[in-house]
C-alpha cells in the first residue's frame, strides 16, 4: 500500500485501531474512537481490567458503564498481543512514571515494543501518546524499527500527548487540540489525517522533540508555578499574612497575572512526575534545570508545613500527641475525583503517624477504602455528621471536594486547619 | 472635622489632592484627577519637570502635551512642599530603586515623608503609592505618625499601589482595578471613597501589609515566569530545538498553561527590581525565596547567552572580532515604548564592547539618542534602509518594536539573530 492509499484508508475511517494500555488515557480514546464508529483493540497486559470491559464494567469513576458497553459493541480487548497485526494504527498510552531515585522509568514503554513488535507490519502508523522526555520516540520506536521498515515510506511514526485532565475532561477529550509530531513529513500528514478524524483541532508540531517538549513545557509550567505558590505562601505565614487573601486582591489584575492557589501537595500522575523527565534529559546534556529543582523541593515541604501547624496547634490546646484525635478531609489528590496516586493526604497521613499521632480518621465521598499500611487507619473512614465533627481536636481539609458540607463543618468542628482557602479564618480556622 | 465630615467631603470631591512625584505614576495619576476635576498639587523634586509642566510641555512619550495643558487648568506644581498643607489626600508617587547590592533603596521614601512631615496637619489622608516591601506603609508613616496624630481618627493612612503597564495603559489607569489598604476600618473606608471617584473599580485589602504583598506577588509572578521559560529556552536551544515552536504547540492547550515568551532581558522598572524587595524582607524573616533568586539569576544569563550565539556566529562566518559590523534592533526594554531602564540591549552593548567589538549601530523609532560611555556608540544610531541593512555581519532583534519592517529586515539582512521568535528560522537566521 503506498502513502497515497493509507491516507484515503484513514480517511474513509476504514480503519482498525490499537490502543496499548487501557488506563485513563487509552480507556477514554478508545471510547471516543468506538463512538465515532471505528473498530478498536484494546490491549492491556493487566487480566482485570480486560476481564471488566468483557463484563462492560468500568473501572475509572468517571467513565461510566453505558460507554463501556458502547465501547464493547466496536471493540475486542486482550491481554494478548496478536491482534496487533490486524491495526492500521496503534496508540501506545501506557504509564511513563518515575525510578525511585527519580529518574525516567520507561520500562512500560520497552515492554509495550518487546511485546508488539513481532506483531508490527508494514502499513501500519505507530503512535506514543505517552508523556516523556524529547527524544523517547525517536530512541525507542524509530532507532528499533528504522531497519526493519522503511520509515516514512512503508511505516509510520508519530508521537501526540494526551492532554487528559482527570475530573474534568476525560468525557470531553475530542475538544481539547491535539498536537501531533511525526517522524517524517508523511509521518505527520498521516498522523495528522488520523487525529483530524476524532479532534476538533489538530496542531502539527514540525518534529517528533518539539511535540514531545511542549507536553512537558506544559506540565512543568504547573509544577512551577504551584511550587512559587506554595513558597508564597510560606513567607506570608511567617508574616502573619494570608496567602490566599493576597491571591484576592492580585488578581483582581486584568493583564500580566494569573493566579494558582496553594495546595496541600501536587499530586497525580503527572505534574509532580512528568518535569523529572526533562530535569533527566537536561541533566544529560549538562543543564541543570533549577527551575524544576526548586519548584519539586518547595512543594514537597508542603506537607512538613501542615504537619507542623497540626503539632503547634495540638501544643497551644495542651493536647497530649497520642490522645490527640483528627480528621483529614479528602484523600484524593484532586478535588471531586478518585486518585490517590501522589496524594497528599497519604503523605501527611504516614508523617503523622511517625509522630505518633494514632487517632486519625479520614472521610472522602470519592474514596471507597484506601490501600494503606496501617489497617486501622485504612478502616478509619467517617461519614461527616453534625454528631461526630465535635469530637475531632482538628479537622483538616486536605482536598477541597464539592460534596463537602463546608457550612456544617465549619459549625461543628472545634478546630479547622484549612489548606485550600475554602474558610474565612476566625478564632478556630488557620490556614496552612 | 470628624471622619463622617471628611468622607462627606470626598464624596463631594470638593478635595485638594497632593501628588509627590510626577514621574511614569504620578503624572497619568495627576491627570487622572484633574480630568474628573479635582484640584491637583503637583509636588517634584526635579525642577526641570517643573519647568516643563509650567511650560506644557510633556516629558512622558505616551503622555500628550494636551493631557498637560488639560492638568494646568486645575494644578498647581512645585518643587517645594508647602502647599501638602492645603491637601486633603496626599498620594506618594516616588521611586522604589535598589541599591548595588540589590536590597531596597527607600531613600525616595525617607525624603519624601522629610521634606513632607512639618506641613502634615489634622484631617488628611495619605497614601503610599509606590511599591515596596510589606511592612513600609507601617514602619515609615504608621510608626512616624502615630504619636504626632490619633491615626484612624484625626489623621488617615493608607497604600495602593500603582499598576502602571507601560507603553499600554498610561491613558487608562481608570480602567484597572485599584487595590486599597488602610491602616484602621476608618482608613480603609476614606481610601477606598477617594479611589471610587477616579477608578472603575476599588479592592479593599484587609491590611496595609496583605496590598503591599499583593503587587509583589504580581510581579515576582512575571519574573518567575520569565525566568522559568528563559530556562527552558537554554535546554532546548541544547538540543537544537526552538522554544518557539514548543511554545507555539504547548499554548494550544485551553486551560492550564500560559504562554511567556523568552526575551533577551527583563528590562524597566518593576519586574527586576520588585521581586528583591520581597526576597530582602523575606531574608530578614529567615525565608530565602528560591524562586525569585533562581529567576533573578536566570534572566540575567539571557545576554550572556545571545553574547555567546553572537561570538559564535562571527567565528562560523570567519569574520574577525574587531571588524565585525553588528546592528541592534532595538534599544528600548520592552516594544513600542521609549524606556531603556534595565534594558537588555544596554546591557548587550556593554559585553560586546568588552569583548572589542567595536562597530556596533542601533535603530530605534522610539529613542532619539542613548546616554552610553561610550560616545561613538551614542551616536551610531541608523534608519533603517534596504541599502544599509547588506552592510552588517549580524543583525540582533532585541526589542520587536511594530513600527519595525520587519519583512524588509528578513529580507536584506545577511544573518539576523533573532531574540524575539518573529522571523521563521532560515539558513541566515538563528534564534537566541
Amino acid at each position: 500500500m503506498t502513502f497515497k492509499s493509507l491516507k484515503k484508508k484513514i480517511n474513509s475511517k476504514k480503519i482498525n485501531v490499537g490502543i496499548v494500555g487501557l488506563g485513563y488515557v487509552g480507556l477514554p480514546l478508545a471510547i471516543l474512537l468506538a463512538k465515532k464508529g471505528v473498530n478498536v483493540y484494546g490491549f492491556d497486559i493487566n487480566k482485570k481490567k480486560i476481564k471488566m470491559l468483557q463484563n462492560q464494567k468500568s473501572y475509572i469513576e468517571r467513565i461510566n458503564n453505558f460507554d463501556i458497553k458502547i465501547l464493547s459493541k466496536k471493540s475486542e480487548v486482550s491481554h494478548s498481543f496478536e491482534n496487533i497485526s490486524k491495526c492500521d494504527v496503534i496508540l501506545i498510552c501506557v504509564p511513563t512514571p518515575l525510578k525511585n531515585n527519580n529518574q525516567p522509568d520507561l520500562s512500560c514503554i520497552k515492554k509495550t515494543f518487546s511485546l508488539i513488535k513481532n506483531f508490527l507490519c508494514e502499513d501500519q502508523i505507530l503512535i506514543l501518546e505517552s508523556t516523556s522526555y524529547p527524544g523517547t520516540t525517536r530512541e525507542e520506536f524509530v532507532n528499533n524499527l528504522n531497519k526493519k521498515f522503511k520509515l516514512g515510506n512503508n511505516f509510520f511514526i508519530g508521537f501526540s500527548s494526551e492532554r487528559i485532565n482527570p475530573g474534568s475532561n476525560e468525557n470531553s477529550i475530542h475538544n481539547v487540540p491535539k498536537v501531533v509530531g511525526g517522524f517524517s513529513s508523511n509521518c505527520s500528514i498521516l498522523v495528522s489525517a488520523f487525529y483530524n478524524l476524532f479532534f476538533q483541532k489538530v496542531v502539527k508540531a514540525k518534529s517528533l522533540e518539539a511535540a514531545e517538549f511542549s507536553k512537558l513545557l506544559e506540565n512543568i509550567y504547573r509544577s512551577v508555578n504551584i511550587g512559587f505558590i506554595n513558597e508564597m505562601k510560606f513567607i506570608a505565614d511567617k508574616m502573619g499574612l494570608d496567602i490566599f487573601e493576597i491571591i484576592r486582591l492580585a488578581k483582581t489584575k486584568p493583564y500580566g497575572f494569573i493566579a494558582y492557589n496553594p495546595g496541600p501537595a501536587i499530586g497525580g500522575h503527572c505534574i509532580p512526575i512528568d518535569p523529572h523527565y526533562l530535569y533527566w534529559k537536561a541533566k544529560k546534556i549538562g543543564i541543570t534545570s533549577n527551575f524544576i529543582k526548586i519548584a519539586s523541593q518547595t512543594n514537597s515541604k508542603v506537607t512538613n508545613f501542615i504537619e507542623s501547624k497540626i503539632l503547634k496547634s495540638l501544643k497551644e490546646k495542651n493536647i497530649k500527641i497520642n490522645k490527640a484525635k483528627i480528621l483529614i478531609l479528602g484523600m484524593a489528590y484532586k478535588k471531586n475525583i478518585d486518585d490517590m496516586r501522589e496524594s497528599g493526604s497519604v503523605i501527611l497521613l504516614k508523617k503523622l503517624l511517625k509522630k505518633n499521632i494514632k487517632n486519625i480518621y479520614w472521610a472522602d465521598p470519592h474514596i471507597k477504602k484506601i490501600q494503606f499500611y496501617n489497617k486501622t487507619i485504612s478502616n478509619n473512614k467517617i461519614n461527616i455528621t453534625s454528631k461526630i465533627l465535635p469530637s475531632f481536636d482538628i479537622v483538616i481539609l486536605m482536598t477541597d471536594h464539592k460534596n463537602f458540607n463546608y457550612s456544617m463543618i465549619e459549625r461543628y468542628s472545634k478546630f479547622i486547619i484549612d489548606c485550600r482557602g475554602k474558610f474565612s479564618l476566625s478564632s478556630k480556622i488557620i490556614r496552612a
